[in-house]
């Protein structure tokens, strides 16, 4: 027998357990030009929480009664397709089941040999690719430029904090533990790091840690932190808004500062950042992550949940800041 | 006898005639390589709102008893330098003064048959270059987009729209009075025009003026009207943030809804606009500008008050929407 993981019902604030359902059904059997997959790995990643919602946005929302799905890692257990063999490690937007059959259209295949399968979700894979390409694309960092990066500790944050080291900028991080806080300074390598837990003024906090000021803001987090970063930022800031975590749970509008004031004083901009659209750069932007990987310029965490049932807690948890980087499921 | 206008105190909210004086001096007498300079026309902009406040900005604040300073028209009255002769028109960043002496620096020459004196000021001066460069650099509007401008009925938005139409563009406009909405459709040519003061629900209105989403904002106001615009934007919308009039005189941090959700799902663009770090662009922008007049495809309306001594109620008129397009002080 097969599972799959159902959106139950919207959520409303916080996603509950309660809004997944485990469904039983048939594995499936394959076709000419089909593969069947046994899923090995599963992404949870906060902007899933957007498509739970019926709104409109950069994606589709999930469909009530429907599998959720996310990035996946699969082992090809069947294949009738000539592109694809037994054995073979896949990675993609995949649905949660543990067994299912797919086309092998967007679909890539990884080395399993090369780096751990769950790497392919995180550091090479969208998270990696985000942290890379919302950096250089939208935040183009040079070399003595002061950046923050919110959400530090999470998969993206702690990418995007080592590439900007590696660029040379001077690198502030933001979490919401001392543990966090520690990681980064120790095994991430950024020069100053705030727990927004225990900071009472965080404008006070950021303006200490950048004595220059603001360049670049890398915004995984949205809300009071976001605030407290925009009122230090220097001429020509560059803001790249990669999430809002901390108010995608919200059920009426959030309210922030004005950012327009600021903005205008600063000729600065603020981008929203979605990874898709920079598929054309995905080659190389993979490339160059593998090659910092290789040579130990980059370095990643994981927070590895056990066991298919788990997927649901684990995405909650991710609201809670349960996870240290990347969060993800091992079936 | 020579009048100057000086800071007197620095405003708290909207600015009040207490906050100015006018002060009697003598008139200048002037060195060799100097010009004694007679102004003509004076521009009161927003943004020297800004300017009176002690607050880091691109530009710095005017001191307390020292002169206020903008764009000003002025006749060369007498001249010792090689590159001016009597009877001149200049234009450039000159203080509120009935006469001035300067040695040149920063001024250009205007054609005052060419065009009227105050045009410089307005459409072929900051107002032209702000609505053209803003427009063009960040907006970057393509045809059969929808663009919506803020602050539609004033100088630097009743140009925006106009542009946006030679651009193939739907523009929709948003001010203050009937007078002024129909004054958008009838002189400008905008394809709709919105009474926020009217509206109940600005989000409603701009989402029926716009059926197909809003690709270009550009803002001119901030605050709710901003709000309304943004709860519309389309994937890869632009806003241009030129000005936040209506925040200016705010004496606590304004809020308003969080932008960044909105960014990020719609992959949305948001910028600062401040015209001076464009400058390398203005003889082209100028050029463009002085075509499409000369052309009449621009059209332009103009506020003008007259007197020395009333440039600061001029100033403050601003804020109460009381200019139709760009409001100059005639002396």
């Amino acid at each position: 027998m097969n599972h799959t993981i159902v959106l139950n019902k919207r959520p409303v604030g916080k996603p509950q357990l309660t809004d997944f359902s485990i469904v039983t059904e048939e594995t499936p059997t394959i076709n000419t030009g089909e593969i069947l997959l046994k899923t090995s790995y599963v992404s949870v990643d906060p902007y899933l929480r957007g498509r739970m919602s019926d709104s409109k946005s950069y994606i589709a929302p999930f469909e009530l009664q429907k599998p959720v799905s996310s990035g996946i890692i699969a082992e090809v257990v069947e294949s009738n397709h000539s592109k694809f063999s037994k054995g073979d490690f896949v990675s993609g937007l995949l649905q949660w089941k543990e067994y299912q059959k797919s086309t092998g259209e967007g679909l890539i295949k990884i080395d399993a040999k090369k780096a751990p399968q769950s790497a392919y979700l995180g550091i090479l894979g969208m998270t990696g690719l985000t942290a890379y390409l919302g950096l250089s694309e939208i935040g183009n960092p040079q070399k003595g430029e002061t950046v923050v990066v919110s959400g530090a500790a999470g998969a993206v944050g702690s990418v995007v904090g080592q590439i900007a080291k590696i660029r040379g900028c001077r690198v502030v991080g933001v979490a919401g533990t001392d543990e966090k806080v520690e990681m980064l300074t120790r095994d991430f390598g950024f020069d100053e790091a705030i727990n927004y837990n225990t900071t009472e003024n965080m404008t006070e906090a950021i303006a200490t840690a950048c004595p220059d000021g603001v360049d670049i803001y890398f915004d995984n987090v949205g809300g009071d932190i976001s605030d407290a970063a925009l009122l230090n930022i220097n001429k020509f800031a560059r803001i790249i808004i990669c999430g809002a975590i901390s108010v995608y749970n919200e059920t009426t509008l959030p309210k922030s500062i004005s950012v327009q004031p600021f903005l205008v004083k600063n000729s600065a901009l603020m981008q929203g950042f979605i990874v898709s659209n920079y598929a054309a750069k995905f080659p190389e932007a993979m490339q160059q992550l593998a090659t910092w990987l290789a040579e130990g310029k980059l370095t990643y965490v994981e927070t590895v949940v056990e066991g298919f049932t788990q997927i649901p807690q684990a995405f909650i948890d991710l609201f809670d800041g349960k996870n240290k980087g990347k969060m993800v499921v091992k079936i």
